[in-house]
């Protein structure tokens, strides 16, 4: 699938550990039936076999959907499970790197954490720019810095690619960075952690769908 | 190059952590000088992009020496890297997937814990099976039994591949089981933690000479 013909305005990012005792095949499958577009995997504890093993799970639920799955760094994971795509940020494989390995067709999108970062990559061939974070989070822990509403502006201002918000956004404070230039919001914990990921991921889509009109 | 143009009698296997302030460069290029005829880089700790800059430092310099550079698990490191092949264990990917990911030509060795595992991988395209651990260390934690040189043995009497013993082999361990059929020994902390990577591993060719005789 090429990157235009995804929804990538809910874009559900994977975090075990917010699961609980919930199997993640499951959280996913009820976070697609609410309105997630395009899932993420992403995984720094498991091996490599196991990490495998749930790509290749999780593109059995997603690809009859049409829902893009998308390996968070690792490109081997990746070519091994044949999913759509990966997810690189500035400690990661290079861009170029990554698309010798997987090819034209494959979906990469890459973190930027400065505007300097978003004109190094202007000649890439980018599913999106992922602006992260848009407000500083704990669920990473290594950045220093937010873009906030005014930084997602400014990125917008200086580029036309799709843009993709990560970090601190739920229903309350999606609307803002939204409705300055995000093309769409990936959520970690607004998803991972609700009691209802089905319920979740549908409110996060009227939000979205609000802060369009 | 192929596997059988390889000489693995003598395999380092690197540890960052026990370089000290050493970079890792010159401790395998002094291996090198000294008798080691193949090197794994295994890195756990690294990001993806610091582990392949590491990557294509090593191949650097191993390429023009002929001393072939295999990556430890991580697929997408070797391929990025241009690496001669990967090291897979029980927990990496599975064999059949890293040989159709890396080609026809790559060497890729396998950690095998039981004889039962050397027989699952009979009909493969193996650079070497490793037996792991042959003497229990402290490098490795995640393995509860050891082959010992009876173990090494029967591993002997039932495959006529290319056996290579890990954990615990330094000049004092590493005569008996070579004597048992061994063809080659990998090591870590034997050179890693050497005062004289060099000295360390002319010291450990010696043993090997002389057990083949």
């Amino acid at each position: 699938m090429s990157a235009g013909e995804v929804d990538w305005s809910l874009y559900l990012v994977t975090d075990r550990a917010m699961l609980g005792s919930r199997p993640l095949e499951k959280v996913v499958a009820a976070a697609v039936e609410g309105g997630v577009g395009a899932v993420q995997l992403r995984e720094k504890e498991l091996c490599t076999r196991e990490f495998i093993a749930e790509a290749r799970r999780l593109r059995q639920i997603l690809k009859p959907l049409g829902v893009p799955l998308i390996v968070n760094d690792r490109v081997d994971v990746a070519l091994a499970a044949d999913a759509d795509g990966v997810h690189i940020g500035q400690n990661d494989m290079p861009y170029a790197d990554a698309r010798r390995l997987l090819g034209p067709d494959a979906l990469i999108g890459v973190s930027v954490e400065s505007l300097e970062q978003i004109e190094e990559l202007e000649d890439q061939e980018l599913a999106y720019l992922a602006l992260s974070p848009v407000y500083a989070t704990p669920t990473k822990t290594d950045t220093i810095t937010q873009w906030g509403t005014e930084g997602v502006r400014a990125a917008r201002e200086r580029t036309r690619r799709r843009l993709i918000g990560i970090g601190g956004l739920d229903r309350e404070t999606a609307e803002a960075p939204l409705r300055n230039g995000l093309d769409g919001i990936a959520v970690v914990s607004a998803i991972c952690r609700a009691a209802d990921p089905r319920a979740a991921a549908d409110e996060l889509a009227a939000v979205i769908r609000e802060a369009r009109r």
